[in-house]
């Protein structure tokens, strides 16, 4: 469910032209629609109502300031990584315990500045890192609270450099581990160990790895439990899957229906970490065709727009869909057209072997762009980023400006 | 060659300490050293001296203004890619006249920009914008030099995403469009077309696909010559590949003895674009250990440098050797370790299944990692990026600033 659609041929972001925003800020651009991040964030509060969780979105998959202010007024909250993205949550001013933060390696500044914020969770993922919590929060004199993530071992079914369940990533701890601390948690009189953290991976379409990984940790809990340990909170993360190409996610009803059974019995608070299932398909990448490049072999589209500005083809060899925001008369080909950008190296291409008729000049979508796609973006072949705009209440606000030649050297120091 | 060394268990930059950069910049940081720099310029030069070619150095490899500054003053002239990297040489005030301008998606402005600075030659890509640069020519009334990119079709054995030579990928032209255009150059007043370019692919380790790859062009010539069209010079692009792990890539002088029988007789002028085989083993990327996380299954080495500081790994599946820059004594271990980052993904690794012996707050250095490290970063998870040193004349010099969190929000506005 997205507000992109087309109207007598024109590709509108809810109700404005994606080519007249194209016109007004310049192509490559970004746009996103507030509509569309709103109603997925209401289906799975709506969806998981009866468990009243804390639904906390992850702002690395679309960090951009309004996109989390849009958020978090409508009530969610966040789930951090980094210091940069405390900074970010602060910006917004995210109330503190609304705020989750995972990571392998939080450094002891990110750690400290955290608790001194007041967030409602660590998501530790070590021993190590359990440790150094506890010595910061001994000499802060602060009570912090802490949730283990567990790693269940289950597949997740989707790209390798996106899972993140199984035993061989770096996430998480063994249940043998987890289930050690919960009974020594008297050992950190520093940290109230009361919360349980899974996240298994990203994009999953299915709700079986949920289920089969909830399913370990209520055997963990039940454990527990007879040992006299008791949780407050379950955060079964994120991952939830959405349509690129042909898949056929979970709604986040059939989604629920699954987990709610589940977790009813238990007691605790639930924590959701939804980002790609918010902002995923809320975001298109607009670029301007170039050229139109034939070769004996093949048919080269060539736009403004490169695996700088969308990592995804390239990196995980990703799908969009991409069309064209007119549907203009343009002359039909039967040859299919990888869609490139201007960057030399062949891994830069945007969609490969597509059934895509336009002329130089035109505007391309490339759809379901709003997770991962600036967040990752670069400025590799000195390609200043691209503008970001947010469609909101029938009006395109421009919420992050082009950058241009002068903000690449910035930084730098001519010797 | 390089000027990393160890010295009584430390690991030098020159004269320098890199633990010693490490403390006083921070970490993540890349580090350069200005002599490894210059003298494989130097080792090109000379190993073409009797050709005296113009040694274009190609700026996407590293595109930092000081290095291009050291490389300029030494006599080497940039290869462009983009108005991003024009704008850079302009800032080294690099004379027009040495710049070369390849890129399969140059735009009007770009195209623009380029002419007036008085570039020595665009590299033409394809028919479409061979006829965009005439048009902006003569809108300009300015005669422009331009070599047409031949597409050898020739198989550069290295990793798919940087082979750029076979009739597959996007660039340049087959021999016969090539061939067609030389033969109708009359047909575009405002050109100069008098030069062939090739760029076969990166980081190849031997001589054999440049000289087949020339051989083609040579047939062109020959040709051509026959039809009476003459050319002036012959760009056989970038691409010598550099030692990483076990390579053993050819040397300067060994290229140039298998390349310069071949263009001798020619009386052409002859234009290198060298990139990774200037910077790429002239810089290292210097992090610090977090954390050491032990699984029942694996070891992990979680250092503060991540896959948006170097994408190589992740994007390549590409190897950089990581070693610590202290050799302290630390508990050997039989297990081998992945060195991480902090980023919440799977890919986010720096190396695989290494004999890594460190302890948390150690700092490691990953080598050869001067090309394509810093000019591919990017904010991902909301990180700040790092920090840029190059060492010269005995002294280190902060050539790019670290990044902070203000740095991340400064274009984006808050609706």
């Amino acid at each position: 469910m997205h507000y992109f659609s087309f109207k007598k041929n024109n590709l509108y972001c809810e109700n404005i032209k994606v080519q007249d925003l194209a016109a007004k800020f310049g192509t490559p651009v970004y746009i996103y629609s507030s509509r569309t991040i709103l109603e997925h964030f209401i289906k799975l509060r709506d969806a998981f109502k009866k468990l009243k969780p804390l639904i906390c979105y992850s702002v690395k998959a679309n960090s951009n300031l309004s996109i989390l202010k849009l958020l978090t007024s409508a009530g969610a909250g966040l789930d951090i990584v980094s210091g940069g993205e405390l900074y970010r949550a602060k910006r917004v001013r995210c109330p503190g315990e609304k705020i989750v933060y995972a990571s392998v390696g939080k450094t002891d500044k990110e750690i400290k500045d955290a608790i001194n914020y007041g967030i409602f969770a660590f998501n530790v993922e070590s021993i190590p890192e359990l440790e150094r919590i506890a010595v910061i929060a001994e000499s802060l004199k602060k009570k912090v609270k802490v949730a283990l993530r567990l790693n269940p071992d289950v597949e997740g079914d989707t790209h390798a450099y996106i899972t993140t369940g199984k035993k061989e990533t770096k996430f998480g701890m063994d249940i043998q581990t987890v289930k050690k601390i919960f009974l020594n948690r008297g050992d950190y009189p520093y940290l109230k160990i009361e919360g349980l953290h899974m996240h298994i991976g990203s994009q999953i379409t299915k709700a079986a790895p949920f289920v089969k990984a909830i399913k370990k940790a209520k055997e963990l809990l039940s454990e527990l439990k007879k040992r006299n340990i008791k949780l407050k909170y379950i955060n079964i993360g994120g991952g939830l899957g959405i349509v690129y190409d042909k898949e056929r996610p979970q709604t986040a009803k059939e989604f629920a229906s699954k987990i709610i059974p589940l977790l009813s019995g238990l007691k605790l608070k639930l924590v959701l970490e939804p980002g790609r299932f918010i902002v995923g398909n809320a975001g298109i990448l607009a670029a301007k065709v170039i050229y139109i490049k034939r070769t004996p072999k093949k048919k080269f589209v060539v736009v403004d727009a490169a695996m700088n500005d969308l990592a995804r083809p390239s990196l995980y060899e990703a799908y969009h869909r991409i069309v064209p925001v007119t549907k203009l008369k343009v002359k039909k080909d039967r040859k299919l057209a990888d869609v490139v950008g201007p960057i030399c190296e062949s891994g830069d291409f945007l969609g490969k072997s597509r059934k895509l008729d336009v002329n130089k000049g035109q505007i391309i979508a490339v759809m379901g762009t709003g997770a991962y796609g600036f967040s990752m973006s670069s400025n590799y072949n000195s390609r200043p980023r691209a503008a970001e705009v947010l469609v909101k209440n029938k009006k395109a606000y421009l919420i992050r400006k082009r950058e241009n030649y002068k903000d690449l050297i910035k930084k730098e120091l001519l010797i």
